[in-house]
C-alpha cells in the first residue's frame, strides 16, 4: 500500500498556504504529504548586467535544503563552501520553468528570485517547489500591482510539475523517499494544465525504459498536474 | 509604544512548539514575537577527533538565515560559497552556550548538533536560537533514552537567552528589529533561571555605557530570562 | 539549408577516433560537425568509500571545456574556483548514462573515470561526450582484460546519445549551436540501438511542447541514435 | 605565583612601541608579556559603498596570527583559503571597538585599515590588539595632519581592552596563555580610562558566574584599563 | 639511447600544427616528440583596469593540464577548486615571456589570452608552451589585421623555449618524463634565435651546479632554440 | 647614488638576529636594509604520505607578507581566499632551495616547515626569506639535538641568496625596491659560498639579456653570496 492511502496514480495530500512570510513580496508554504518546502519570492527593480537596456525582465531561483530535512544529516552547503551538483541542477531547473511561466518582455525590467528552501524532504522536493514556486510569483506580481510599481500583469501562464516513477513495474504518481528510492525509472514533468509541457526530465535508475513505458508515465503525470494548476487557481481566487 | 503593546521590560509572546521536524531526534520551532526560528537537534554515535578515546560528548551548532527571513533579501551564503563574520560569532555563541548546559563528560562519546535556522528574522535571532536549542537538546536526549542508545540523562543546566537594550535611554528587554537598529547599547545574556550567567556580551552601538546602566540591563535580561526558562519547562513536561 | 547539407533527421559527420592518449587506459576524439571533444577513460583498483566492501565498481565523469573552444573566450573554471551549474549538470548526466551502460556488479571493485574536454564546441557536447565515453569505457576494459587485470568482461549495454531540436517548427537531429541557440524546444536523448531509453530531458525554450511534439522528437532522435550505436560497433570491431 | 612575579590584579609589562612601520601611516608595536603584536594604520581618501556621498568615515580591522606565533604551528589561514570562526569573532570585535574611539563623522570620507598581526601570543592577543590599535590610529591621524590632508582631528575617546578571568576561583588581571586554559570564567573588556565601557565579553568555560563575580571581575579590569590608558597617553605625548 | 634516436644536445621532432581551432584569432597545436599542447590566442579590444587610458595593450597566459594527459591521472583543477603551485608558476612564466615578445605600446588598447592546455605530457610543457604560443600570437595578430582591427603590426621579437638538463652527467637537451624525473639539475631557458635570453630558470634537482656546467648547459639550449625560431618562422612564412 | 652609500656590488647591511621566537624550534629575523623577514622553523617528527615508509625527511615552505609591509596595502590573503601566484612561486622557490640544503636522508622522518613572514619589504624579500631560512634550520636541528630527538645531525650546504640586476646599464647587487622597479634584468640566485649553484631564476624586464651580461651578474651575486654565507657561519658560531 502507498502512504497516505492512495492508489498507483494519486497525489499525496496538497497543501499550498500562502502569505508565510511577513517581509516577501510573495510567499507559500508547499506541501505534498510530508514533503514542505518555504518559498519566497523576491523582486527587485533591476535586471542582470546581460538585459539591462532591453526592457525585458528576469526570473531566477536558488534552492537549499536545511541540513536535517532529510532522515540523516547533510552537511551545511554554505559551510562546505559550495553548492552540490544536485542543488545548482535543481535550482537551474526551477528557474528556467518559472521563466516560461512568466512572460519576461512584459514583466518589464525587474528581477523576480525565487527561494525555495526545503524545510522536510520526502522525495518530490524539485516538482513541489516549482508548483509552490507559481503560486509565489503570482503573489509578488499582484504586491508590485498593490503598490503602484506595477501597472499591467504581464502574460502568465500556470504551470505545476510532479514526479513519476516506476515501482514494483508499475507506474506511480509522486513518489515519496522511499518509493523513489527503489525506482526502477523516474520522471520529473512540468507542465501547464491542459498538457503542455516545459521540462521532461527522466531517468532510467535501475532499467531502461521504453516508449510505451514513458507514455503511461507521461498520461499518469500530466493528469496530476491537471489537478496541481488546478489547486493553485484555487489558492489564488 | 512597543511592538505588541508591552512594557519597557517585557518579552514578546514566546511560542515554542516542540516536534517541528519528521526526522530530527529533537526539533522545535520558536518565536519571539515575529522572529521565527526552526531548530533541529541530530544525535551521532561519535564525537570529533580531537575528543577520541576520551569518553566525553560534544555539542555543537550551526547557524543560517534564510535569504529572504528579512526586510531585504540577502545573499545565499551557499552560494556565495561562504559564512559571514556574523553567522560564524552567532554559531559559536550557540556552540559554546549548549556545551555549558549539557554535562559532556556524562553525555558519553556521541555528538549533538544543533542546525539553527532563522526563517524569519525580526530582532533577537541568536537568543531565540539558544533558548529554543535547548528544548530541542533535551528532546533528542529524550528520544536517545525511548530508544535505548542513551541508558542514563546526562546532567543538565536549563538555560535561555534574550537580547537588552538602551533605546531612547530606556532599558528594554528583548527587542525587535526596529529597536535594535536605533539602541545605544545592545547586550546578549545567557543564563539559568537563577541568575547565574553563561555569556554576556554589550556592545556600546552609538554610546559608552557606564556600570549602572550595565546593571539596570543585567537585572532586566535575568528577570526575563527567569520567565523564559519556565516556558522551556512547561513545554517539556 | 542546414549544416553539411544535411536533412532535417540526419547527423552531422561523425567520427570516432580511438587511442587518441598514449597513456589513458581508453581513449577517444569524437567530433560531431564542428563539435570535437577528447575522451579519457582512466582506471583504478579501487572504489569510492560508498561502495568499499560490496563486490561492486563504479563510473563517475568530469566534463571541462577549453576557455576558447567556443565563438568568445570563456573564463577558465580552475581560475575562477570554480565549476559552473552547467558543467556540473552535464557531468551529472554524463556519469548516469555511462553507470547505466556498465554493469556495476560485475565491473568488480574499480572505477572508471570519464574525462570528457571539449577542445572545439559547435553545439552537442555533450551528447558527443556521452556517445564517445561508450567507447572509451570498451577500450579501457579490452586494456584491462589485456594485462591480466580484469579477468571476465563485466556487461555492457551500448548505448549513445543525440540532441533534437524544432527550429522554425520543424523537428531537427543533431543541432549545431547556431540551430540550437534558436531553437523553441530543446531534447536530448540518451538511449540503446533499439529505442530503450536511459535519459530523456526535453526543455521549452521559447515555446512549450505537446505530445505530439515530443512523439515525433524522440522518433527523430532514437533513429540517430540507432545509427550512433552503429558506428560505434564499427569502431571497436 | 603569577608570571612576572605579579599579583592577582596586575598587568604584566606592556611595552607599546611606536613608529615600527617605515611605510605605514600609523604603527605600533604593542606587548603584553610574551604576547607580541605587530599593529599598522592605514589610511585611504575613500569609503566603502555604503558610506558613499554621506561625508562620513569608516574604521576597519584584520587579524591574523602567524603560524608559529604559539607553542604548536597552526595551518596558515592563507594557504588554506579561509579565516577561522575565531579570527572573524576577534577582527569584528576590534573593529568595532575602534569604531567607538573615532568618531566617524568628523573623521570625513576616509577610511582607516587596522591590521593586528600577532608575531608571538602568549593569551590576551585581543585585547593588547585593541589597545595598540588605538595608538596607531591617533599616529596615523597625526600624519594625516602633517601631511596636510587631514585639516582638523576628529573627536577621538581613548580606550584600551584586557583580559580577566578567574582561575582557581580568584579573579585575575591580564591572564597568560597557561590561566587562560585554565580558567573557569573569562571576559574581555573594552573601555575609556574612566570606566565607561564599549564592550563586555563574559564566558563561562568551565563554570557559571554569578553577579558578584562579575562585579568583582568588572572592578579588576577597568582599574587595569585605566593604567593601559596612561600608557598610550604617554606613548602619545 | 635518448627517445626518438637522437643524440644528447637534439631535439625531439618538433611540429607546429597552425589553424586548429576554427574560433580563436590564433592557434596550434604544438608538438615536442609526445608532448601535445592546444594554444589559442584570444584578442579583446579592451585592458585591464591597470592600463587603462595609457595607450598600452598587455599579453597574459594561463596554463592547463588535462587530468589524463600524464601517466596517472591527476585531480581536475576546476573539480578542486584551485589551480597549483606549479600551475600558477608556469602560466606566469608564459606570460612574461610573450610579454617580452610584443611591444605592448604598439599593440594598442588590446589584450592578448594565449590559452596553453596540454592534451599530453611527456616533459617540456612549459617550453612547448611557449615555443608554440609565440606562433599563436603572431597568427592572432595577423587575423587583425586581415579583419582591419589592427592597422600596423606592433614589433615582434621572434623567440622559442627549451628545457636543459645534466643526465647521468651528460648535458642534454629537450628531455621527456623519464630523463626530467631523474636530471640531476633542469634548465628553462627562454631566449631568440640569436641568443639575447628572456628568461633562464635553472634548478638542482639532486645535485649543486657549477658555471661550467651552466655555461654548457646554456650553449645547448641556445642552439636548440635557434632551430625552435626557424621552426616558428617556417611555419610563418 | 645608492641607498646605504653602497656600491653596485655591495650588498645593503645584513642582519641576522637569531633566536627572535620564543616558541618555534629555530627561528631568525634577517634584515636586508629595509627589508625585514621574521622567519620561524617548525619541526614535527613525521612525513607528508609520500613519504612514509622511506625513513628521509621532508622541508617545506610558506610565505606570506603583511598586508602593509608596503608602500601602499596590499589585500590581506586570508581574506582573499587564495594565495597569489607571486606567494606560490617564492614558497616553492624557498622549499625547493632549503631541501638541497639539508641532506633528506639523513635528516629522518621528520618535517622542517619554514614560515617566512615579510614585516617590511623594501626588495629582494625572497632571497633575504632564504638566506635566514638556512640560519633558522640549522637553530631548530641544534634544538632537536639538544632536548635528545635527533641523535646525529644531518649533512647540511650552507647557502645564501641574492638578487642582482641592470639597472640605468649597470650591474647591481642586492636590489631595494625603487633600484628594482625600474631594473631591465632580474637576477635571484641562491647559491653555496664557494660558487655552487642551487638555483638560477633570470627574467628580462624591459631588455633582453646576453651571455656577457649574465656572467657579470652572476659574478657579482655569486661574490654577495660569499659574503652571506660568511654571516650566517658567524651568527651561527
Amino acid at each position: 500500500m502507498r502512504s497516505f492511502q492512495r492508489g498507483a496514480l494519486d497525489l499525496r495530500p496538497v497543501i499550498l498556504t500562502p502569505g508565510v512570510s511577513r517581509y516577501a513580496e510573495g510567499s507559500v508554504q508547499v506541501e505534498f504529504g510530508n514533503t514542505k518546502v518555504l518559498i519566497t519570492c523576491s523582486t527587485e527593480e533591476r535586471v542582470p548586467p546581460h538585459l539591462m537596456g532591453k526592457g525585458t525582465g528576469w526570473v531566477t531561483a536558488e534552492y537549499g535544503m536545511l541540513p536535517r530535512a532529510t532522515h540523516t544529516r547533510n552537511q551545511r552547503e554554505a559551510a562546505k563552501g559550495k553548492q552540490t551538483g544536485r542543488t545548482m541542477e535543481i535550482q537551474r531547473l526551477i528557474g528556467r520553468s518559472l521563466r516560461a511561466a512568466v512572460d519576461l518582455s512584459t514583466l518589464g525590467p525587474r528581477t523576480l528570485t525565487l527561494d525555495c528552501d526545503v524545510l522536510q524532504a520526502d522525495g518530490g522536493t524539485r516538482t513541489a517547489s516549482i508548483t509552490g514556486a507559481y503560486v509565489a510569483v503570482v503573489l509578488a506580481l499582484r504586491s508590485l500591482q498593490k503598490q503602484g510599481t506595477l501597472t499591467k500583469q504581464p502574460k502568465l501562464t500556470p504551470m505545476a510539475a510532479v514526479s513519476v516513477g516506476v515501482v514494483n513495474g508499475e507506474v506511480r504518481v509522486d513518489l515519496d523517499y522511499e518509493e523513489d528510492s527503489k525506482a526502477d525509472v523516474d520522471l520529473n514533468i512540468v507542465a501547464t494544465g491542459d498538457g503542455r509541457m516545459v521540462e521532461v526530465q527522466g531517468t532510467a535508475e535501475h532499467q531502461l525504459f521504453d516508449r510505451k513505458t514513458l507514455d503511461a508515465m507521461l498520461d499518469g503525470g500530466l493528469a496530476a498536474i491537471h489537478q496541481l494548476v488546478a489547486a493553485q487557481a484555487k489558492v489564488l481566487e
